[in-house]
């Protein structure tokens, strides 16, 4: 049986993951469960929506996405299953999949009105339980998609996380901090070519591909500035402001041995930038 | 092999839980093994009892509930194992089965006894790896509740969550508060009928059944009055503090994208009123 | 298929754990896994050592341990897999397996150098993704360890945590406190018989054992004293400040229902004083 990777802002302090969990084993006896976070900020779905982007491809083609992030539970927000490249999606049609959907194209896209895979009462605060944990039950054992409701031709999106260049600059902000206070920024995805920095715009941002040799950049964040790019946390004296790229391929603001998050002050939403020093 | 669900309030930092969870695998290698919550309030045997409750019968029949909130360890205090319905029950003998075992009648009680079942060393502070654990275990592996020692006729109660009626007046407390500073009450099980939610006391509170029309109704809690009770969490706007039917029937006070824990200050224990307006 | 532990400082709030089971699961489908901790505190290479040498043996022989407390990820810090006692360690090369080798001999040490081994794309920021989770999940498929790299004869070794006697005075250190408050020290192993607590020093401590009667013992931490040691948190009325044997072994310092560590300002690193009373 293909495994389920759960996605939430539940947390794991209160029974909720354990319940729906406790729902699909009741569905699908044996059904692997992952756990890939809890801890999405309260209703934050764009945060759910990076992460999922970014974390989706290192599991096994077949998983079954159950992202729940669902600050409209109860009201007339639709809900969604979607296959994409192998792999398939079921959460609240509120963004939460359009990010992982502009890498990769669904091929199939329904609702899930279908009662008889819901649980026999459905609440109006608890769809995860009631309503998704059995749509990814139901499809670990096997149902397609297209049992699940009526076929969905468009979906919410989100909008981008910025990604501008202006002249030798380009502007993006952060996504999130994550446990370590590193700072997520939008501006990927990067990767290293000797000296140089390469960015292909990730998730369908439009902005050309851009060439850079990090000896001559610098970052700026909050007013203080980093200068050059480094490749590991380790590399800097404990303590010291640095950029480096992630492991997802996005531009991280992290302190070696420390917090940037707390250092800076920084939140999402912060404005980043980087000086190309193209010059 | 039938699921163990584990409910202790161990935390997650510390390797508490692992440790049991190897133990068990050691015992009944293969066993599923599924998180209720490890953050239970520490030693708060009251919210564990509560979660238990409103969570077990989300598991397939057959599931093994591991239950260690334990602040009697290495105490006089008795060990249970007790089935009913079709689940397995295991925890000290403080209560915390006693909510769970209100709604559904125990058919077998014993205690854990038999030396034969335990790790050959038991230490006098975390009998949740030494008895409990393999206590688990042997059960997944197919032991039954009269291997593990004596019958037990009586176990230990908690008090009822409060909740009285006085006139056109109902009155309960907060359990607890949720990961998103919902605060979880003891006025329920609700269920909608219409603009009507009818109450229907839960383990065995004593008072009788109760309709009321939510449009007259209104609810009291820290000088703060919410007037009427809502079906959803986004039916008002952000930041309004609301009331609603929790999902598992329990009356909440919550904020829309906010926590009504932090906003109101409040706590276990604090009363919560609800004017039924029967007038 | 035998059990993966995870032992990591990677925090449950972002992606990371289940990037890493999801690499897992792509390579080894179907094997267990169990988190040990994910919240060893960040880049503290001696709590995790600390934690798994207390944890490993109540695993089924042949789980395999994956332990990614990384600071220097990305820098030329080797990697290792280690067989010692049927058990399979991976980990970087910092320490994080030192504790648990002075109470088990490897038997077989190498380095993960073998690029088939690892994901093809390796980042310069996490190892945990891609060199050793796919190390983890190779060996649990069957792969031996000298099929990773070349031999290893030395690895880093950490400090020993302090114990030392002088006269009738024991001294060591705090280690770390846990989701309790409680404050496990490096005095241990500890034993009781009858009335007498017996030392032997753990994981190669230099000292000799020492035999002592707790009714004259004191202990000492933060100018704060205690008289004896007792055997359960239960026996002292709430909000005393107690020593005890903790679960593993070690000397604790508690608050039956409180935090020892909150209401001592303790933390890592503080002394801590036994008066064996032996007069």
């Amino acid at each position: 049986m293909q495994p389920i990777a759960l996605l939430t802002d539940f947390g794991t302090r209160d029974p909720y993951v354990g319940v729906m969990k406790g729902v699909i084993q009741s569905i699908a006896p044996g059904a692997p469960l992952i756990d890939l976070s809890h801890s999405v900020l309260p209703q934050n779905v764009r945060q759910a929506a990076f992460m999922l982007m970014t974390a989706y491809h290192y599991f096994p083609v077949g998983t079954v996405f159950l992202v729940v992030v669902d600050p409209g539970v109860g009201s007339s927000r639709r809900a969604l299953i979607v296959e994409a490249d192998g792999y398939t999606f079921i959460a609240p049609d509120n963004g939460a999949l359009s990010y992982v959907l502009r890498e990769i194209d669904a091929t199939k896209s329904f609702l899930l009105e279908n009662r008889d895979f819901q649980l026999k009462t459905v609440s109006t605060t608890f769809h995860g339980r009631d309503v998704f944990a059995p749509a990814a039950a139901h499809t670990a054992s096997g149902r397609s998609p297209a049992e699940f409701g009526s076929a969905v031709s468009e979906i919410v999106q989100l909008p981008d996380p910025k990604l501008q260049r202006v002249a030798d600059r380009l502007f993006g902000e952060v996504i999130y901090a994550d446990h370590f206070g590193n700072l997520i920024t939008s501006i990927g995805r990067l990767q290293w070519d000797s000296h140089d920095l390469q960015l292909r715009p990730a998730f369908g941002q439009q902005i050309d591909k851009v060439r850079f040799d990090v000896r001559r950049a610098s970052v700026t964040i909050r007013d203080r500035q980093i200068e050059s790019v480094q490749r590991t946390y380790s590399e800097s004296p404990a303590g010291m402001l640095v950029a480096l790229v992630g492991s997802s391929g996005f531009l991280e603001v992290a302190i070696n041995q420390g917090s940037a998050a707390a250092v800076l002050g920084a939140e999402a939403g912060d404005v980043i930038e980087v000086q190309l020093g193209a010059g």
